[in-house]
């Protein structure tokens, strides 16, 4: 069965929601579990330790440390040493809710890039209006890219819709101000020169509603612009849920429609919940890797397991670096 | 009375939803207006010509047409004679709901830039959660800007905040990829260096989320971004509203509860509905210019004429150029 490194000392609500996810996981014969961790405060919390494994280690990140001196110090911490035990073949995934920034710092450290990707990227997954999902590469994980980083990223966001997602023929799109080829930055306009070279299904440039209108199935954008379009959905989504709620309270009427609608609201929240998710992938590093968000929960926990389990079930990494072999010369920088 | 110069032709329901809004602007006493375009087709269509003239000129602008083509032929149309006549001093303000980057052009050829500002900038108003409207700028006017133009941006948003909002102190940010300083790109950087040292009400680094959650009254950012955050939240929150369209649709209880919350979701589709707001001023152009969307019907075009008229009321254009020639040193490019 494929084992999963988990840091369980990363998020919110570690290490109790971290060890809960990783015995539901077991529990539903997803994966075995590597806690990894201080021995002395997750054992006392696991109910069975079967089908879960305890690596100690007393260091652990905290949630405002800043990345480069967390690289520098803390390379015996739970997180680091996640990633250490998918580098040594230990385990073929590793899942943290610690310090997203950290964490990718470790995760390029200790497993290293890919051969050919010259920058990772994280790949989040958003419901769109055709009932399906569209990925969007980079949400975060690389700024000021240059126009290879981009043409990188289409080439492994289409390799995950391909093998993850199971679309044949991914339709990949450029996020810009516009559609039309007079719009864009440098940036995209070099990009898209490239792009269009590429034997991909590129459509071109798209538009921020592309991302949850069901055209585009890989939305590519610059790490900088990616987190804005994320943070902004959950920022409109979180302002239509707490308008609806203020206005429901406020009459008895809207409060008796609410309770006939409860079904609807209650299958709305969870298409937004990112526990249903699990977490991110961070793509490009050289080995399975979940970034959670640090408010997950037990189940958001769970999620990420099985996300890891799947990816390294369907040797994504491996796709990705033949995806990338296949077209070398264009797709990097001139100065590497 | 203000006079409010109107591009009769522009936009998908142009010209009759162009000379309605113009009527009812009228009948609400908002302004007087001037109607531009081919005479022949708009003068049929008037119920009742007082308060409206008419100023003729048969050239329109398509859709489709690229802004530097129309800048070149097009300088008779009927969205360059109305800005014409805000230059002339006939008009007070211009509206067109016609081909946006077209719009664009024509209004910096013919209007001119305020003084101290290198490149105009879109100003887009948002609901947040606190109940009011949060501004951002600039939402795709300037793309491949310089940290003199977010500058820039900063100082006109935090001037149409205090007069046009009527915030004392508004609380600008920086729209970036994360709140910490370690986060942010080059420019975002450069940017920030320079916004701390001006007598902003300055708040650093926000995230997308902060355009909704109404922790700040102005968010500015680069035009790419800036629009990216803006189409996003258009696509998440028609996303959310078919989602509930479809769920209600499948069930006889999910309807009924639907009939008793109709007056919330009346409120909720008025919240986001464009046509509230009219459109969005173009800010550092030399003169009132409102760009309206393509699907303006008449109730956003009389909104528009609303807008403009408050603008020049208020003597916005003015007081953008006191609030830029009081830091004129740090706030224009090296180049300049």
């Amino acid at each position: 069965m494929v084992k999963i490194a988990v840091d369980a000392m990363g998020g919110d609500n570690a290490p109790l929601a971290v060890v809960r996810g990783a015995e539901a996981a077991w529990a539903e014969k997803i994966a075995e579990v590597i806690l990894v961790g201080d021995e002395a405060v997750i054992a006392p919390l696991l109910k069975d330790r079967s089908g879960i494994e305890i690596v100690h280690t007393p260091v652990s990140v905290d949630m405002g440390e800043s990345p480069s001196a967390v690289l520098r110090r803390k390379k015996d911490s739970s997180m680091n040493t996640a990633f250490g035990l998918v580098r040594s073949g230990r385990a073929q995934g590793a899942v943290s809710a610690g310090n997203s920034g950290a964490a990718m710092a470790f995760a390029i450290f200790t497993l290293g890039r890919i051969q050919g990707v010259e920058r990772p990227a994280i790949l989040t997954l958003h419901p769109n209006s055709k009932g399906s999902v569209s990925a969007l590469i980079d949400a975060g994980a690389t700024v000021d890219c240059r126009p290879s980083h981009l043409v990188q990223f289409a080439l492994m966001g289409n390799a995950f819709a391909q093998h993850a997602l199971h679309i044949r023929r991914p339709r990949v799109g450029l996020l810009s101000n516009g559609e039309e080829e007079t719009k864009g930055n440098e940036l995209t306009r070099e990009t898209h020169g490239i792009l269009k070279t590429l034997p991909l299904n590129y459509r071109g440039y798209v538009e921020g509603t592309d991302l949850y209108n069901g055209t585009t199935d890989v939305v590519v954008a610059d790490g900088f612009v990616g987190n804005v379009a994320l943070k902004v959905s959950e920022g409109v989504a979180e302002l239509l849920i707490d308008f609806l709620k203020e206005r429901i309270s406020r009459s008895r009427r809207a409060k008796m429609g609410y309770l006939l609608m409860s079904d609807v609201f209650r299958s709305l929240s969870k298409t937004g919940d990112y526990s249903e998710y699990g977490g991110f992938p961070l793509i490009g590093v050289d080995g399975v890797c979940i970034i959670c968000h640090g408010k997950s929960n037990e189940r958001a926990i769970k999620n990420a397991i099985l996300q890891a389990r799947n990816f390294a079930g369907i040797h994504l990494n491996e796709r990705i670096r033949d995806a990338l072999q296949d077209h070398p010369s264009q797709t990097r920088s001139k100065e590497h």
